[in-house]
């Protein structure tokens, strides 16, 4: 069981985390840190962590597990915090959404990615961000995939893995390139697409007719152009070469499917629009898990 | 009350029509006629229609009310296959997803557009089709627009408005042209974007791992990627200018959010997030409805 564990970050994801190790008795003590101090008043009166600290360094100086939920943007600056107040046995992970510029903060703070750092990411969200959105059951059945480098010490990616399994995850690893390459298509392209769209429709003459007449599939496509921009800016920034490869993708994709519009080519059209369902249908079928 | 509906295409949209007349006692007999035979004995098997034709003309001999549920790409045929056998005072409806196309089919069979024709458009599916998926419960609480002409009879209008309400729709009405640009803007956009960023994904070296780790966002944003790809393909070719204009301004869009990343424009970024998330938040608070 971890003694004390630093969330450096208490928002929605650092919250859901503190709750659910709090709630499953996967730790003694929890304290939180954030940015935002209002985050950490509001965190304590909520139950979600048991102190606060308003410095970095303060948190982390005697946990035995530190766990980075900051915005992606302000990584660097927490790691360069907490470097030279770290316990010697103290294991740390991140939960960013893109891994190698991290790991290249990581690198630029410590001089080399320290054995103890692990990587990871847990694919789990809501719109809704701050730590009043935090929920205990937030990651239960969601994976976190870690993305642990050579030099990465066997005994922290255990660790980090069983706390994240405590909190109800599934763990798996992935390598540190191919984890952005696969978000960028999954996660990062759609909710850029969503934001564009949205925004598309917000500068046409006839906005409140679109809402007013918009049906189901409609809200669901657009659901996640209702998350946190600043999250997204900095996704945008810190994944930028796999984002824009996979947007370059769907662009030439896209490009094709408005040929076979304008030539009024049915077949064309028949065949990706059943390519694609078939895609989709047999892989969602076979990944679809009961919480997702 | 209608004595005699004849529903042409016993689909999920007309099924789920005449299961809706049928539970609420609208109407004393329900007459259906497929172009796909197997579909209309499943429909008597199943308590969808009373009895069936197979042909649309038989179909309609003796109907008070006919509603086109055929694809879009089959209006036309089936205008001309029912013109000459409609009651004096028999009502028509269809269902299309767009209008211009369908008013157009009908002046090319009648000469002019009859009068007596509603154009009209449930907003409402599911990605299942064909009448082993339809629903009673279907349109309860979702919008059924209407977009009559300057010559349709008023008579006419108010009795497919009933019938649509005794279904459980809400009924609204809307110039054709501007039905054809909000729906291509809300509803064909979106799924043209869904079918082809799953198809993007299915050519790249990862797809398994795509599937694997997408979360609930990209589940969401995918969904309409598995509707019917020969509807799809009609209300391409059907709506095309409409769709066309709105998958330019998209483009544009996404083209001015790729040079911001490109440029690592993080505060451009956050606005363009801002101002879509706004729009998406406000207009989804306003609009949504208990069903939808």
């Amino acid at each position: 069981m971890l003694k004390k564990v630093a969330i450096l970050g208490v928002g929605l994801i650092g919250g859901s985390l503190a709750l659910a190790l709090k709630q499953s008795g996967g730790c003694e003590h929890i304290v939180g840190f954030d940015l935002v101090a209002d985050q950490l008043k509001r965190g304590v009166e909520l139950g979600v962590v048991d102190s606060y600290c308003l410095n970095a360094s303060e948190a982390v100086s005697d946990a035995d597990m530190v766990v980075l939920t900051v915005p992606m943007g302000a990584m660097e600056e927490v790691f360069a915090q907490i470097a030279d107040h770290l316990l010697p046995d103290a294991v740390v992970t991140d939960a960013g959404s893109s891994k190698a510029s991290v790991v290249a903060a990581a690198k630029r703070v410590f001089g080399d990615v320290p054995g103890y750092f692990v990587p990871g990411h847990p694919i789990a969200g809501r719109e809704k961000s701050g730590v009043e959105a935090a929920l205990a059951g937030l990651f239960v059945d969601h994976k976190v995939i870690l993305t642990p480098l050579e030099n990465t010490a066997p005994d922290a990616i255990s660790k980090v893995s069983a706390m994240w399994e405590q909190a109800g995850a599934k763990v798996q690893t992935l390598g540190v390139e191919q984890h952005d390459l696969v978000l960028a298509a999954t996660s990062h392209l759609p909710h850029v697409l969503a934001f564009s769209l949205v925004d598309t429709l917000a500068e046409t003459d006839y906005v409140e007719e679109i809402f007013q007449f918009a049906a189901g599939g409609f809200r669901d496509f657009s659901r996640i152009a209702s998350s946190d921009p600043v999250m997204w800016r900095d996704i945008c920034l810190e994944n930028k070469s796999a984002i824009l490869n996979a947007l370059e993708d769907f662009q030439d994709n896209l490009n094709g499917v408005r040929k076979l519009i304008e030539t009024s080519d049915g077949e064309g059209l028949w065949k990706m629009f059943s390519h694609a369902k078939t895609i989709r249908d047999s892989n969602v079928m076979k990944h679809t898990t009961r919480a997702e």
